[in-house]
């Protein structure tokens, strides 16, 4: 079995070492604006979505470089969403990934326009010839992006209702949660396969495949997450943990127990795994099954 | 001479009367976004980029319908940047086009994720191919509005070396205030110009022409608001006047005084309307000609 926390590293190692070339800086005042883009870019992670990007695009036989772009642009916006998430009129975080959240290492105003600038960077690394020379896939990666992260039933929206929630001291029905997590985390997810797909001018079930793949281990991961905030170690995690309970938050968690949550999160997996049998074995299939394991059994 | 004002006041009225369409309601709680969003996109305004992505594109033979996604979509930039320039973080106003701003009206969190879903529909509109057929053009419309509204010298860099130069206290050179002129207003207007050479396939001279005639406009727009903020009617402006001098802003009222001033503007608008002599005569190029002598004669 492919050691997926190994391969994992590797490839964030790759991608990390990639990544500075994407944030040139100078001299200008202006310049702390991509200091604060690069410094939460670069601030670790698992690179979990940059790495479905590159993986799936390897399943049609694209290679690191021709994937490269597309995958630091899910990044970006994946780092714009977090800078945001944390503001003191959002969640107020001062801990991201054990390192202080971009408006405590630079300031509350610089730090909205980071992800700011992160999030229109990701349309400008996308919409570029560099990233493919077809511009129906550049136009494409461009509006499957927008609308995964946007206000109609895309990121945003996820996070308007995640805050609803918490400000009306609502008790969230599974229905709720389970359109949070779909919004919130899981339309990304859904991208970054999707992103692979497009790339790959994947064949349209085998695409269908893929976002069934996605949405198992999109639910899936959030489970976990949940599991984690309650029973994971602080210092591997790199956050503050137990929050939800302390919020009174709802999550797959507290509305099913810890063990009727874990062996949903089995189950969501299981989908996941058998949504791919429709692709011949194969070293990337085989990585993306250990993939899906992994998302529940890590403690990270 | 064509009454500007009036055609503006008839392309608002019409381009306003679309908008609705652009921001669907819905009975779900996370709608909270998408009303502040549309809140703002509908807070009145001149509309004066829509116009000049429409005006352009009518130069080049296509009608209203054909540009009113691009001009939406700049409309939703503009406005998602009004947002989270107005934000206690930032600028701090309360006032917005004589409205409460987006945070006044809502909340800091919900304006901070009506700014993001406004960034992000902007992108979602171009690229979605009823835009445009070719998605060489969509692609090139996102690629450009990326560049212009992004950190790497454009309107995000802008609003941060403006940032600066406040927390700094630091004396404004003649270069500084050019230079944040240029990223936080030229490249927007440069792009409304822009967007309508591409829709119009425009040939790389004309397509130059219009870059330098945005330049102009750019330049000399801002100089008006410099003094509209001195000698302004804060009623007709719809917001607080005398900011600048009360911050100590160095604009260019302040370095070079309000003769000076006025002096220049008219120098840059002369500028833009003698870029507009490639062109033949006609109705288009009369609007743009009138539209620049507006630009440093209006009074709000």
């Amino acid at each position: 079995m492919t050691d997926i926390s190994n391969l994992l590293s590797r490839f964030s190692a790759d991608f990390n070492a990639r990544l500075d070339n994407f944030f040139p800086l100078s001299d200008n005042p202006e310049n702390r604006v991509i200091e604060a883009m690069k410094y939460s870019v670069t601030n670790g992670g698992k690179r979990l979505r940059p790495f479905l990007v590159c993986t799936l695009a390897r399943l049609f036989g694209l290679d690191f470089e021709a994937s490269l772009r597309p995958a630091v642009a899910l990044e970006c916006l994946h780092s714009y969403s977090l800078i945001h998430d944390d503001l003191p009129a959002m969640d107020n975080d001062d801990l991201r990934r054990g390192k202080p959240t971009c408006h405590k290492a630079f300031d509350e105003a610089t730090a909205i326009l980071a992800g700011d600038g992160l999030l229109t960077y990701a349309f400008e690394i996308l919409s570029s010839p560099a990233t493919h020379a077809d511009a129906a896939i550049r136009s494409e990666l461009c509006l499957l992006l927008a609308e995964a992260a946007g206000a109609f039933n895309g990121m945003v929206s996820g996070q308007m209702l995640d805050l609803y929630m918490e400000t009306h001291q609502k008790a969230g029905s599974e229905e709720i949660i389970r359109r949070i997590e779909e919004m919130k985390t899981g339309r990304l997810i859904r991208y970054a396969c999707e992103a692979g797909a497009v790339l790959g001018r994947a064949a349209p079930d085998q695409r269908q495949a893929l976002i069934s793949y996605a949405r198992g281990i999109g639910v899936a991961f959030q489970i976990a997450d949940d599991i984690l905030d309650v029973e994971g170690s602080p210092e591997l995690v790199g956050k503050t943990l137990q929050k939800d309970s302390a919020q009174g938050k709802v999550t797959f968690v507290s509305l099913f127990g810890l063990e009727t949550a874990r062996q949903m999160a089995g189950d969501y997996i299981a989908g996941a795994k058998r949504a791919l049998s429709i692709f011949p074995a194969g070293e990337e299939i085989e990585i993306l099954q250990n993939l899906a394991d992994f998302i529940i059994n890590r403690r990270y």
